[in-house]
């Protein structure tokens, strides 16, 4: 089955070139792997209107599943539960056993420091337990700030925070599990050819018969810039059930397509599982 | 002036996790050097379909400038000016001037090869040199493909390859100095204040302080979570005229932050200008 994923990034900092964002990539790599399709990744400034209407626009699409990333902390820029509520058109309330999650936090912090212990619920501690109603708490292993997870109009969105460790850390425990499930036994297969001495150009056609001989199969050449190195990558990837024999198909295509690539000229000069 | 700039990456390497996207971020970078407000990054598949959709929804929010990465060269997956052509409701045409770009550039690689001269404009070429009625090609200094600049609705967009090195040159030469005029003297500096022993609850209400006393500095903390590293970076961003000598108001805004932290209990390590 075809499962669908968005992505959303949220904060000024992935948009002024302060921070590169590694956070999509990562969802994106891991979703991919466990075979869903990550249609989109959009990266927004920290504005509840612009939170709010890419969750809408995202939500209008029908994906199974949109993951934001950022904007769950206490401070005043952080507006994604804000920007949630919003787009659901959904109160603000808070949430006691998200309060209890971040008290605790907040005692750990002071202990582990020996600072003294850091037990009043202050609003910036009372803002990160605020959430949209009909919302459920996601656990946060590392951090501070609870995850969030809302159904809506057929879709799971799950609100992450920005810090990579606790995002990963979250997207493993609680979303893995899930898209897995959702995924069935469809899965994702890749594979590399590095070619020299021939133009993309000449590659095209080659390319082309590939794709209409071996249904399924996608291939896509990327040319490389760099001195010393192969001229152009050709990336081979399917995604298909277990039972069509995906990996078999893809070496299949990847031994065609060098064979083809060697009578018009080109050399190649290896070929990669990945 | 606020010049809003969107960046649309185009490329399904992007999102199944093979290529670690730097093109959105180098642009981001740039321009917001430059004085640009990066609005938008958005990151999609190689379909005709989704490339048109993105353009148009771009242009709908009615920035200033549109850059989109990727999908100009020669092979089936390269839809980009597909898409553009789409958006716009405009036919797609050979365009003379690209055609004698893409042919000198396949001659130049076939001599640098010591190949037989690649003489013949194949449809993959003519492809790169097809482009949507009523645009202007961008001379493209390092490959084959030429760019293309489209001007609609008040938004001049252009379209680049996904090649960083190819997108950076065209990047630098053609719209760097557009964004220097459209911006005119606005300019954007950054300050950084790393600080430990104080959670980020605790840093919100300083924070709001600061901002509330410096009109248009931006205050963001950015938890850090590497062992022996100090706890948080506080990021303070300002874009202004120069008139209003926005360095010199960061720098009190910074000052006055450090105070509120040390006189809060923080820890403040080191003040960096960025």
């Amino acid at each position: 089955m075809i499962v669908d994923l968005e992505i959303i990034c949220i904060g000024n900092e992935l948009l002024i070139g302060k921070v590169k964002d590694t956070n999509a990539y990562y969802i994106a790599k891991q979703a991919t792997k466990l075979g869903a399709n990550v249609k989109r990744v959009t990266v927004i400034q920290d504005t509840i209107q612009e939170i709010s209407s890419s969750v809408c626009e995202a939500i209008a699409r029908k994906p199974q599943f949109i993951v934001t990333t950022g904007g769950l902390g206490p401070t005043f820029d952080d507006k994604t539960l804000q920007g949630i509520a919003k787009a659901f058109n959904r109160k603000l309330e808070v949430n006691s056993k998200a309060l209890e999650i971040v008290k605790q936090k907040c005692l750990e912090y002071a202990k582990k420091r020996q600072l003294s212990p850091e037990i009043e619920m202050t609003p910036p501690r009372v803002k990160m337990a605020t959430l949209p109603q009909k919302t459920e708490v996601v656990n946060n292993p590392i951090g501070t700030a609870p995850g969030v997870r809302v159904d809506a109009q057929g879709t799971v969105l799950f609100a992450l925070p920005g810090v990579p460790v606790e995002m990963e850390a979250i997207f493993n425990e609680t979303i893995t599990p899930l898209i897995k499930q959702a995924v069935g036994n469809s899965m994702f297969c890749e594979w590399s050819i590095f070619v020299d001495n021939i133009m993309e150009s000449r590659l095209a056609p080659l390319i082309d018969k590939i794709m209409s001989d071996n249904d399924g199969v996608y291939v896509k050449s990327h040319p490389i810039r760099s001195e010393n190195k192969p001229h152009v990558e050709l990336h081979l990837t399917i995604m298909a059930s277990q039972e069509q024999k995906p990996a078999e198909k893809l070496v299949k295509a990847a031994k065609e397509l060098a064979i083809l690539i060697e009578a018009d000229g080109g050399s190649v000069i290896e070929a990669l599982d990945r």
